[in-house]
């Protein structure tokens, strides 16, 4: 399938879309300001997108007012970068400064457009608070303890625009490409780490921007560990691998597996391989506005159950996807998020099929009023050998 | 230069010799256990080595005890990549489990090992706590407040053993390798973005294992901002560009940057070129066991102002390096960090030499007894033009 590559980056009304619905979620809440600090969180609001996030040294914040833009304070080597943004309120320091990074032209940002107002900041699952503690400390000393605001930023990153969908599609069909050269890349005799270095060029090759996030394993009729780094373990006949790959195009991810074994494969490897792939189906059946991530969940393991699954590791049989490999919500059998239309999904189900084997299948949906759209190429439904 | 690409990993012993150092700092300040939460503090006193850290959805925690090897409190996601590190104690929970994520598991940890004692955890400069600040709160609650344990952690990463400098030496060398081929591989005609592409597959071809980090910008006589993401902007005569990379080799960075013109350059390119590689050969000189940080600032300073710098917006000139792209310390006016034997260090003189024209260069050392030893292979002293 052909997928033109979307433009890069979004137009102000798309800020100006999120700001909005931000704004309108503050005063449900009776919030004054919200308070961002991580990559992905300045980028939702601002368009702010450098990988300078790698280095620990600066903080960074954002600060959404209960009307009007975002206003940035920031590190000046930021603000050249800022300004091409549609933020106009840029206030920057001269960073690395380890007595005030920011503090105090934080705090004195937070009282000019909060006033006595309340503080939210996300403080839930999967966030965390990018500053030093110490800094953090004097923040809160100063003005007030923060409101608990992840549901506003998962309510808002949750469900994707359909220039954020187009993102996701086009990173997905890039990935689906490389996967598709797999076999005639791949023989045994090549190590771990070789096939490693070959698969991640091809998804280079095939038009990712990136590749953060790419892990994997082979081994002797099946694999146990999925979030391992390669090795100089030569691979050889009767062999399973899997890539599990988180590649980006524009700053969005795409996140699935593939799995693939050498010249031939044992019957219990192939059935588990079957299992997760009609776990996945039911998955693609279940997932639908009006379901929950827990229905999600329990019908893939219904499927794992009745396949004779030793249980997983992972916790969970799929996740939001968005700016990071992996967002809000996830499929558990406690999480109970409503499914809504434009959500973008992986579909996760995995099993372990005998001790220390383990198969995941994973696939990438968005979520549309008449069920799931699948961005990734769906994976065979058996398992494919490399010969 | 033939740099032999050194071991993988690190043996136990160097683990225990961190370990080792950890706790006699613990114990100068009566502390009886120090958490660590990011990826570079676990894999520190670990080896614990995924990306999967990119993912926000899961905790992770080590507690370093008084005596005895860390314990590692994880999602059990993790259990079978940290069983194969030299950590006995793994304690693991189902993670996502937003009610539960593993705060009860950490704080019954910390009583176990600590008792009345005092926790210490990173909370000064270019540090953060990874987890949810509801989480965290929750941890404060039970345990006590935290003592500072920066000084400790800084303390053993700013000065990096053998095998490391190893690691260091590797993916500079491979990086060296990737920019000296850089003048075959662009062209004028060339997007921002096409010329990205092609270095990051060199850099790739040469050896290294990834390129979490790298920026750049073009433009005609000059750039105006050096943490940028590529465009679609063309290349043409009379573009001076630059290039920097993080890239890893087994988890260690290299951090240097070059420029080029396209053509022709004009004097004052060139003059700029050459003040902040005249400034270089001042932090070279400077960069030796008894100075500081901001003599080594000084250094460099006083070249650039007696070039006529304009200022710049970096708010230092180098930096420490090693399992981030930048680590403590900072060559800044006040930072005042004494040198010693072993530290791996960025020399970054940067300057204004218009409004809106910045010119900055990058070398990476390893500090030796009699001075630095240089791991990038040294920029040329005239500005290279692209013909």
């Amino acid at each position: 399938m052909q997928v033109d590559r979307p433009d890069r980056g979004f137009p102000a009304e798309e800020f100006a879309e999120r700001t909005r619905r931000c704004q309108v979620m503050m005063a449900e809440h009776d919030l004054g300001a919200v308070l961002v600090s991580t990559e992905p969180e300045v980028r939702y609001f601002t368009g702010f997108h450098t990988p300078f996030w790698q280095s620990p040294t600066r903080p960074w914040f954002v600060v959404i007012p209960s009307a009007g833009k975002p206003v940035a304070v920031i590190p000046s080597i930021g603000r050249a970068t800022m300004s091409q943004t549609w933020i106009d309120d840029i206030r920057t320091w001269s960073s690395p400064a380890p007595d005030d990074d920011g503090v105090t032209l934080l705090i004195d940002c937070l009282r000019e457009l909060c006033g006595d107002g309340r503080v939210g900041t996300p403080m839930g699952p999967e966030t965390h608070v990018r500053m030093p503690l110490r800094d953090l400390d004097r923040v809160r000393s100063a003005i007030g303890d923060f409101v608990d605001a992840t549901d506003i930023i998962t309510g808002l990153r949750m469900v994707k625009s359909e220039r954020e969908i187009g993102k996701h599609r086009y990173i997905c069909n890039v990935v689906s490409d490389a996967f598709d050269q797999l076999p005639g890349l791949l023989s045994t005799g090549m190590t771990e780490r070789e096939a490693f270095a070959s698969f991640r060029a091809e998804i280079l090759r095939q038009g990712a921007d990136d590749v953060p996030y790419l892990v994997g394993a082979t081994g002797p009729g099946g694999v146990e560990d999925i979030i391992r780094q390669p090795t100089d373990r030569v691979i050889g006949d009767g062999d399973l691998l899997i890539f599990d790959t988180g590649s980006t195009f524009d700053g969005y991810f795409s996140d699935f597996d593939r799995n693939f074994a050498f010249a031939h494969a044992g019957s219990d490897a192939t059935d588990a391989y079957r299992a997760v792939w009609e776990a996945t189906e039911a998955g693609l059946d279940a997932a639908r506005p009006g379901a929950t991530t827990t229905e999600v969940f329990g019908a893939m393991n219904a499927v794992l159950q009745a396949a004779g699954s030793l249980g997983n590791d992972v916790g969970r049989m799929g996740h939001g996807l968005g700016m990071q490999v992996t967002e809000w919500p996830s499929h558990t059998a406690t999480d109970e998020t409503p499914i809504v239309e434009n959500m973008v999904l992986t579909l996760e189900p995995g099993l372990l099929w005998a001790p220390g084997k383990a198969m995941v299948h994973e696939e990438n949906i968005v979520v549309r009023g008449n069920g799931p759209e699948l961005l990734s190429r769906r994976a065979a439904p058996e398992l494919p050998v490399i010969r």
